[in-house]
């Protein structure tokens, strides 16, 4: 059946992490090299060990219906966020939130930053929701600044603004001040903003960034997380929103099934968050590796952009004949290229920060590929 | 915070299963009774040993993104219900696809039957569907026949109608030859049949009943199936629809997002295909306990309205001041009352069929409950 399943391979795969489709093509090498993936965004250390045991132990779980409302993982994740748990809502990952938002709120027009996730913008499609695009410049490396308020005043009649902070793929944060300022806006003009601080919690000083303190002033704010990315659960699905908008959220529980969180994900999201020696570790990997990273990629000749969590968004200057990813595909590395997204060209490239090791061998394949 | 969680019970809990609340309201007596629960349609020998190792050994897989294509799990899955590969497509439990289908193909006027599984129409009010409901007759056993032909050619203009084979919670078969000529009538007048064979697998002789024949010749069938319920995976979460019209699946796809299928969903479900002889003890189990159920529960002076797979759909016809589920709530068994099902009213039970021992406290338990 493998050439009837190859068929369906009409579904354009847009985001980091496709080690699947990787395998396919390195497979048909002769001497296939193992893949080394720089272009998801995940924790480097792995799924915590307590959450393995957790997912193992409670195998015998998991025949019976998940819980429809998380109560356990809502009661332990309102305490981690310091959020009161009606404020909370649990998803099959942050893009199952996203969705549910869009078809709960039908809105007729949002904006979403250029670049940024794809997600937002092909969840708006799903419900041809007229979508514009707030154009980030290269030459302000992509900062968000007060021309941003403008924008905003001169578009009054969207109905829904994506923001993510730090942005991805650029990393670029936007500063707590314009946020609140941004929420002003959008509240005097009737904007719901949903803000993805999904990579918030890889920040050295998270509270600095987050706008969870505007949550109770501004009920047109849903803050949207993930453990899919802090806590390497990528393939478990799990994430979370929060808001003080408590008929936002049911009309997100009427947007989609009961039971989107499996008792897989609820389990491990119980346990992952008492591993604070976990998130210790990531902290301390990912500023000593960025680091690294930086100072080896600049000796090259790259032009870092900006790197704020664990990514790092990149120009590459040289040979445009030979795109990079592909000279590093064939070594097995993946790299993510950020040519598909919208207000990007050729040349712009993000990696994600990992084991110490893994990025040595990916620094080494970079002085090595072609440039001229 | 156990309060704060507690006033998000905003939600309505529709479905059975819900051992979450049971355990809440159980734990408020001084010797709470152990739960023994038969609300939910879920096979009583529980998730698969090999499936149970599969999720176990492939633990470390977790932390990549899944494949949003399910390559591996669709090519298994083409072979085990033979049907070519593009005609399947995979979600987050069968319930995910009653979801995407409808935000998909938003439906102006929709046919359910009444009653039958909620999440059809849960899923309608979202897009705010007129839903029109066929009310199966009491005196008919909830039986269909002929006179729906007339229901659904009076009502030429819906776009969508959700057929349950076998119904839940009833329990009845349509025969193949009646769902031929509702097909037949569906595509005359550009209706969606939307058959849900959830419980297909169940049955003495899937092949009797399953409309996979049928297929090919009509691109307006779609059948949905679980891998849920026949391999108790419910916590895990996985689904899988069937349809010649790729058209369909492709906007499916587009109507979420793309990661809906955990790893382990995937891990757990490619395993289970593998899990014959798992099967064949479900069948037999089934069988046997159906009959020795039935015996009892009639001999007892219930009413068995029907039971052709892993459920059986009693009356109660005694005292009606103490309703029957409240009755053996205290004993800790969970039976699910029928009463909010659009179409049926108070004393309509279903029972799930367990292993044998549990049956037996069922019918222990029945013969004790005042009856007057």
């Amino acid at each position: 059946m493998a050439d009837l399943v190859t068929d369906r391979r009409r579904v354009k795969l847009l985001h980091g992490g496709d080690i699947y489709s990787a395998q396919e093509q390195l497979s048909l090498m002769e001497n296939p090299p193992d893949i080394l993936d720089f272009s998801a965004n995940i924790n480097p250390l792995g799924l915590p060990e307590g959450v393995k045991q957790a997912i193992t132990k409670s195998v015998d779980t998991y025949s019976a219906y998940p819980d429809p409302l998380c109560r356990e993982l809502i009661a332990n994740l309102s305490n981690f966020e310091r959020v009161p748990g009606p404020w909370l809502l649990c998803g099959n990952g942050a893009a199952d939130i996203i969705y549910r938002l869009v078809y709960a709120k039908k809105p007729n027009k949002a904006m979403v930053l250029a670049p940024t996730f794809a997600e937002y913008e092909e969840a708006l499609k799903a419900i041809s929701c007229q979508t514009l695009h707030y154009e980030l410049q290269a030459e302000k490396a992509f900062r968000i600044d007060e021309e941003f308020l403008d924008a905003l005043q001169l578009e009054q009649d969207i109905d829904m603004l994506f923001l993510c902070n730090p942005n991805n793929p650029t990393g670029q944060l936007i500063p707590k001040e314009m946020i609140f300022k941004i929420l002003e806006r959008c509240k005097a003009w009737d904007i719901l903003c949903v803000l993805d601080e999904c990579f918030n919690d890889f920040l050295e000083e998270p509270e600095k960034y987050t706008a969870k303190d505007y949550l109770e002033e501004f009920d047109n704010l849903i803050i949207i997380k993930a453990f899919t990315k802090i806590y390497a659960m990528a393939g478990l699905r799990l994430g979370h929103c929060i808001s003080s908008n408590e008929k936002l959220l049911n009309a997100l529980i009427k947007a989609g099934q009961p039971w989107s969180v499996s008792i897989v994900a609820q389990t491990a999201g119980i346990q992952a968050m008492k591993e604070k020696e976990y998130l210790i570790r990531t902290k301390e990997l990912i500023c000593e590796e960025r680091k690294y990273l930086i100072r080896s990629l600049e000796s090259l000749g790259i032009r870092v952009i900006a790197s704020t969590v664990n990514y790092i968004f990149i120009r590459w200057p040289f040979n445009k004949k030979n795109p990079l990813h592909e000279m590093l595909f064939e070594k097995g590395i993946l790299i993510r290229n950020c040519e598909n997204y919208y207000g990007l060209s050729q040349g712009y490239y993000r990696i994600c920060i990992k084991e110490h090791e893994d990025n040595m061998v990916l620094i080494d394949a970079l002085s090595r590929v072609e440039k001229q």
